[in-house]
């Protein structure tokens, strides 16, 4: 009755037009029909492996502990990469070794780092298109049957896996702050990668709302706390639901209106910095 | 073994490239991992209330009783606008008070209309942009565990609730019935807001294979009861899925054919009417 | 615990725009709400009985025994088309009678095929519109709940259902083999008719390194064993997942790289043959 059902996530740039996905389903189902699985997203941009790294990374806490959550964005299907299973904060993650992983894995406390290499628990003939069903798939339901990850290879080191290298907020000679567009999501909404951590030891005591943001040669006025603290069609910056600065336009589309793009600069100022006559 | 599983429902306009839909469904879990979870659409036009509210009053009845029905289409999302959960005919709903629930409303038996206020069940801190997240699905959560509805706030009257101006069918001088196209499917069919009671009521006793429906200027002869009724590439009139009447083309796409669009007239004449010389 | 939880599959053309798909979930949780529900694709272009057919072909097994598979491409709902299920290999199919079954039931094993038509076991009223709703849905429901097939309605024989007249890959004068595009996947990857099992007594003893794909006047050596075995944005032939040959590009699409469309032919050419000089 109030026993725990497991859950595995995926997350993958299949999209949903064809049938792998379902494939991936059955698979896990034929090992273990007692799951929930649930889709994260399957329409990341092909072989977007920092997309990838970011969802995974905002999701995973929202799921309950002991969540098996399956990252497939393969670019090097078949080929030399490795593929790796994550132990962390009491959740498993299983992805190529291609960077996908290795944001969480940068936040520490990891507990357990493996290449998954027994083939005892993949599926036979393993195919060199589509690990996603003969590997990702069957090792996340044998997890979920509480097969103890450490029978899925050897353990391997933090130091050891493909990392990104995303660009990180700094500060500008001038003393702004200067961040990029990493994401835009299907809203319109331009998220940064200016965290709120960042922002407020930035501030340091001026408040948010002081706060000057700008986008391109465009200002907007504080940092809010909602979409509809400006009038429907005005932008506005919040700190949005990924703890993350991000631009939007109240009911409508901050992409079109700023014609923005991924890698953008967004830069945040502060008021005492006297930003300029108004234009 | 025959114990009833508890359904959620979910009706948003967040789109699947993102990991919204994803991110709820993990919350509903953490609360109650033995739930089913059911995609009503996620595909809505952003902040198309009118939509939301249509699907919810054609959908609910075919789910088990005490499935909870939870609509996140909020432009509102972090203002003022209320939170309602309402209990009718075995159901349960939870929306932002903008008209989403309004039709199920007027259709009458709400057994309970609450404002929900409680935050002992929501996810905190709670933002301000997504409350699908922090309000809505473990709400829905805690009540498929068995909360009782009366915790979640004060019951408000049926008429303090938003609600919707959509147009209805009327009689025209000359005594034809017009209506308008509500919706539009993937299929291009068109679902005007004229209902099988009402077509009845206004034929008296003339039979619905006599009926002429004008679309624009072009002239289909009466109500049939299949697609398939005619042949492929031809229009056809049929009280559709949802008892409303709709427009379509055997085996082809309406919305092309008739170069329709929301909003536009249909028009539904009766042969003892002589509705003229062909043209 | 251990206890197998009942499967049903759904491959349709609704799409998940609307709210269809959804309505479908809501009457077979009403009957059973404790099935395991997997899309296979809403996506399948519409009314196109050849991909569903192929899917169904392709998927199934990889699916727990007793599973149900729903399949719902329909252009004939409300007319005169039957509506079969099938047991085979110990999975249930419930299609229409136009194609869809017809690859599964001609690769044998089939263990018992009814049409159905037994309306104590649909939701009513049948509308003449939405058959899945009406008639897939509950009959599948039904099943996951141990029905007996044989309430269903009448046996058919094998001969009596509808078949497609797909293309299969022949031998040219010249010796060459030639097959065509089957169906071509989001990813961009070239789908064709070209089995392993062809190929490989085509090509008798020749490796599969060896033999020259034609796509158009472009030549590609070898079959390759993954898509990272050549360099990203180079073409290459691999026996994919679908134990099919399939032309890909390393990280890129095919189908734009070729400008290659369905039907087309791709022609595999054995060394031996001396396939001309180089161009």
């Amino acid at each position: 009755m109030n026993k725990q059902v497991p859950v595995i996530t995926l997350l993958t740039d299949f999209g949903l037009q064809d049938e792998y996905v379902g494939v991936m389903k059955g698979v896990i189902l034929s090992i273990n029909s007692g799951v929930q699985l649930v889709d994260i997203t399957h329409a990341l941009t092909r072989h977007d492996v920092v997309q990838a790294a970011l969802i995974v990374k905002s999701t995973f806490s929202y799921f309950p502990t002991n969540a098996i959550h399956v990252i497939v964005v393969d670019p090097g299907v078949g080929g030399k990469r490795k593929v790796l299973c994550c132990q962390k904060d009491g959740h498993f993650f299983i992805a190529p070794d291609n960077g996908a992983l290795s944001l969480i894995i940068q936040d520490g406390n990891v507990d357990e780092l493996r290449a998954v290499t027994n083939e005892a628990y993949f599926l036979k003939p393993v195919s060199h298109t589509f690990h996603g069903r003969d590997i990702f798939a069957p090792v996340a339901a044998h997890l979920s049957k509480g097969l103890d990850m450490s029978r899925l290879g050897q353990e391997i080191g933090l130091s050891d896996v493909v990392t990104l290298d995303l660009p990180a907020p700094f500060l500008s000679p001038r003393n702004a702050l200067v961040g990029k567009i990493l994401s835009i999501d299907a809203f319109g909404n331009l998220i940064t990668n200016i965290d709120q951590e960042t922002l407020m030891r930035f501030g340091s005591g001026q408040r948010l709302e002081e706060m000057v943001i700008m986008v391109g040669r465009s200002k907007i006025r504080g940092v809010s706390t909602s979409y509809d603290s400006v009038k429907a069609g005005s932008p506005v910056a919040v700190l949005g639901s990924r703890k993350l600065l991000e631009i939007a336009v109240n009911q409508a589309d901050a992409r079109t209106y700023f014609k923005a793009g991924l890698g953008q600069a967004i830069t945040v100022k502060l008021p005492t910095l006297k930003d300029g006559a108004p234009r």
